[in-house]
């Protein structure tokens, strides 16, 4: 049996191999080692791939994966093999205090899960990491748990994090992945008015299909006035920020109304927020890394 | 009858002067000209005293007030001349729709109240910012009642901001006025432990007497440290800002438990929040100017 595998590793900017990689083994008896049965790219690796992160050494890339558990340390005792398994990008116990109040990508274990584009993943904690399928999927439902694994659940919490209820408008900032499943998650929350910041048609398209009831493609101080315009002059109860830009955080507080809220799950890059903007704004501000592992239910 | 009166005003860092200033008038049929009764200086004074906040012009000092009604426009229709009243230093309609979902500090038709150090005051908007007593109070009474004005309810505020609830344990960053009515605010919404951060032996005294558990008298990481430790490493289910300095807000983001949250009052000068910092902290943020008339019963 062949001990390498072929992996994606981000060597700097632009610049990705595709090359052989020693196959994970487990280490600690917490670990579990899976086949990959799907993997992505996520918009966190467009930073370093771009360039606006730094790139310190060779990386290997990937933390959205679904595969089958191939094999399991001693001390693992919830997940077994040969079960279809979606995992997180944080690896997290699921037991310490900060798990266990629903924050486990701030677990006091945690540690990060890397390397899931290539055919074999190691993931450490594996029982407060991993969630095993009853059964194995069939390969057209692949590709939705695959979005289990983050960006439908970062999605979800942004809109948890903005407090959404029943009969709010919401108004969702990026129509990346994100932003649109911000919108589907707003809507399975009973959102009334569901406004989907976005100027590409495909994605405006989606967003309408997902829920959204009002498309503004006008950005920064346009889109806020738009947003007021909306809601006359009030402001939105709910805003979900899914970029991560300085631009797109004012955005998204400029158009909350005085004690509504912002939830933010964009990775911020370049974010500085003025503590008297924010003051006078009265707005709630929550947000982070999704709880991909939290139980919604 | 004189038409001048005495009142404090502001010239510079350094320099008020108590001087002769027109007596206040009905200028809209909403306003309400009072007798003060108690008036006090603000921690909030202290900044352009300081030379901290510029003084564009000479400034009637005084935001905190309680007093008689002497006289109101022909359009005010709840309150009433020889009553007693509480007000606010932001003046609000109290019918807009940020001031009817309780955030009143923020109305659409919001007037700074200044120049309550002097005999008499007008307030706009007087239905919407005065509360009237049921009875004229006893003279011991009135400097509690004062309170109601500002620190009071800013302390409450910062309380209610961060999500205080039965059982929790708080840590109260600052203690002035507005911190020490914090550590009684936690106490009366049922906090479990308070956690009192002062170095000054009468207020350290004070805060015991107002419910705090535990005192501490380290700052920054220090004070981080030592919240950390008596919180299993955890840290604070909630914690209140009361200074508004961009240790202090630091101090608090980092002393909260993730999920947990941060309830800022301290008018913020030079606080300048890292959005990734903040991002993966996972706390809850909110704060501001307090809502004195909101109600909360």
């Amino acid at each position: 049996m062949s001990r390498t595998m072929r992996g994606a590793v981000l060597y700097g900017p632009g610049d990705v191999r595709f090359e052989e990689r020693d196959l994970p083994r487990i280490v600690e008896p917490t670990d579990a080692v899976i086949r990959v049965s799907a993997t992505c790219v996520c918009g966190s690796d467009l930073w370093p791939y771009r360039g606006i992160s730094p790139v310190a050494q060779p990386t290997p890339m990937g933390h959205e994966y679904c595969g089958i558990v191939e094999e399991v340390g001693h001390a693992v005792a919830s997940i077994r093999p040969g079960q279809f398994v979606i995992g997180s990008f944080f690896a997290s116990d699921n037991t310490c205090p900060h798990c266990t109040a629903g924050y486990q990508t701030s677990c006091q274990h945690k540690e990060v899960v890397s390397g899931a584009q290539a055919g074999r993943l190691r993931v450490p904690l594996a029982d407060g990491t991993l969630v095993a399928t009853p059964d194995l999927p069939s390969d057209e439902l692949i590709p939705s748990l695959l979005t289990l694994s983050d960006v439908m659940g970062t999605g979800w919490f942004a809109a948890v994090a903005a407090d959404v209820k029943p009969g709010v408008t919401v108004a969702v900032v990026g129509d990346g992945a994100v932003g649109l499943l911000g919108v589907l998650s707003a809507r399975l929350m009973g959102a009334d008015r569901i406004v989907a910041m976005s100027r590409h048609p495909s994605r405006q398209k989606l967003a309408r299909e997902f829920g959204a009831t009002d498309v503004v493609s006008e950005r920064g101080d346009g889109g806020v006035a738009r947003v007021k315009e909306l809601t006359k002059g009030v402001g939105a109860d709910a805003v979900l920020e899914c970029v991560g830009t300085h631009d797109a955080m004012m955005q998204a507080i400029c158009s909350t109304r005085p004690g509504g809220s912002v939830g933010y799950v964009g990775v911020p890059h370049g974010v500085e927020l003025d503590g008297q903007e924010l003051f006078f704004a009265h707005v709630h501000l929550h947000g982070g890394p999704t709880q991909i592992r939290r139980r919604h239910d």
